[in-house]
């Protein structure tokens, strides 16, 4: 088997695949509730709608890279993935989302009031879980995460319509909404395996730089993806008026008419028939496309640089690969 | 100045004065936010309301009974006042209240989006906080009650309109919403201070027994109270659909008549004017209002009697006046 021709996720969840089945377990006797059997129903839909599963992966990975062997790992590799659920859960409440992993949103097939307190539910798992690994240091990371996940969400609220909005504010959001999460995920794995303080370092520039890059390419395939391919309807961001890397950057090059659609479909949120189509024809007009592709190949080579510092490890390897692969969506 | 005369939320107010001007500080420092201003717009709004700040004297309290002389007790209220923040913003979400503490609620003055997320912040935050007390045993004693918290909530959403609702399931979804807070504000003070086992157990207990009361007493209120005495508009549960334990005890005595009534107005919810004056007479001539009454009594006498083996402390009095109050504003 030619290995360039597997993705390297699924490198990853071979590799793993013993890691990641206790992780599966874990999720599933977590999630479960003695007195609101709602709870597993919902999570039961997340959980099992087969998302990707890369932070956890991320978590298990680099504990292993750094030559793990005890229990710990699976039980991060866990509350991330319940941060990461418990936020969709919000996400799909504040954004009205109505489909998320090519399947209904929770609050459409519940309501938002489930979605909420579910999301509160699976955040407090989350929180007894690391509190489980016993580590101060791991806790200390994870609620710093937390706080930057929260804080990058208000400010895309803020941000979102606001036609000043800068390349340096949208990366906040992006720390917040993706990037907090993997850098989190990385480097509580190197703090369980007891890598060195560079090493640890260097898990954290990894998972940073690889969220940036993720998010980033999200972004421009909600202009350009098809709704097959990404799992969510093309065009949400447009219609939610948010500031993304390819809008801002086509606004600081706008022509007076172009302008006036920004303010008219962005500010006052007064859009029409064919109003996504020339979003995306003015992007393309100004390269504002090609620029937010560049800037996401390099944070997928920061995140690559990165790892130059940790143990020569097949699991090193895969991870390079994974920074190659997030970017391939947008070549 | 007679000390019978003054409420015993006041008189631990100004014992713990200094105390709790350290929290408010620490409070408003944590609620600030560098990049999102919306942020401490918010949370002002909420926390310069003026509630009566309950939980986090609890905290104190329990902490100094027990002999503690540590800054961390301190860091423990924020926490605790931070969580029922948190709790009270997603709780005007999911129940589409219109005013807190007498003053419209953030979702009105902001959105439902807000509500949700800056409550997920104030949620982080008050994790950042008490990991910085470094007690794994706090951080796990605060993690469970989380957890509870939430499923109560889930186990109230699902339990609403639900005509089958037992007391049982009452008192477990009273745990959540109010209890559990209340016994792990308690508990960690004891803990942070050191206290006994046997203490530390008394201080849980005291907690639960005092939560159970003042959410039955709230819930009685709810339908005797005027809009002026409890800071929300009368019936609100009722609108809610919500089976509290006057309406429980008032069911399981009904006649077919009244039967068809709770059929109409909670399982349906096709409420009419005059539904909520006919509710009311209907639990009082069941005696359903005196019922719970009666237990709210008992649980307030189980929180008394908790703190026998506590220091004999001037705290302890007003703790048990405490107990006493909460249970005056039906008597």
């Amino acid at each position: 088997m030619d290995h360039d021709r597997v993705k390297p996720q699924d490198q990853l969840a071979t590799y793993l695949a013993e890691d990641m089945a206790a992780v599966n377990t874990l999720i599933r006797a977590r999630m479960a509730s003695e007195h609101a059997p709602r709870i597993p129903e919902v999570t039961a839909h997340l959980v099992e709608a087969g998302g990707k599963r890369l932070r956890p992966m991320l978590t298990l990975a680099a504990a292993r890279m750094c030559g793990y062997d005890g229990p710990f790992h699976v039980h991060l590799a866990a509350t991330v993935e319940f941060i990461h659920t418990a936020t969709l859960l919000h996400d799909d409440v504040v954004d009205e989302s109505a489909r998320r992993r090519g399947r209904p949103t929770a609050n459409l097939l519940w309501d938002n009031k489930t979605s909420v307190l579910v999301g509160d539910y699976l955040f407090s798992r989350s929180f007894q879980l690391m509190v489980e690994t016993g580590s101060l240091r791991v806790l200390d990371i994870l609620a710093n995460a937390s706080a930057t996940i929260a804080e990058g969400e208000v400010l895309q609220l803020t941000a979102a319509q606001d036609l000043a909005t800068t390349e340096a504010i949208y990366l906040q959001v992006v720390r917040g909404k993706t990037a907090a999460l993997f850098s989190a995920a990385t480097e509580v794995g190197g703090v369980i395996a007891g890598a060195t303080e560079n090493q640890v370092r260097a898990l954290y520039d990894y998972g940073d730089a690889l969220g940036v890059a993720f998010q980033i390419v999200d972004d421009l395939l909600d202009y350009g993806g098809t709704a097959a391919v990404i799992g969510k309807n093309i065009g949400d961001d447009f219609r939610e008026r948010k500031l993304t890397l390819p809008v801002i950057k086509a606004i600081r090059r706008a022509t007076a008419e172009e302008r006036a659609f920004r303010h008219r479909t962005i500010a006052r949120g007064d859009q029409t028939v064919g109003d996504l189509e020339q979003a995306i024809e003015i992007m393309a007009r100004h390269g504002a496309m090609a620029a937010a592709r560049d800037e996401a190949l390099m944070w997928a080579e920061r995140a690559r640089a990165a790892l130059v510092v940790l143990p020569d490890h097949p699991l090193r390897g895969m991870l390079r690969g994974l920074a190659d692969y997030v970017v391939s969506r947008i070549n």
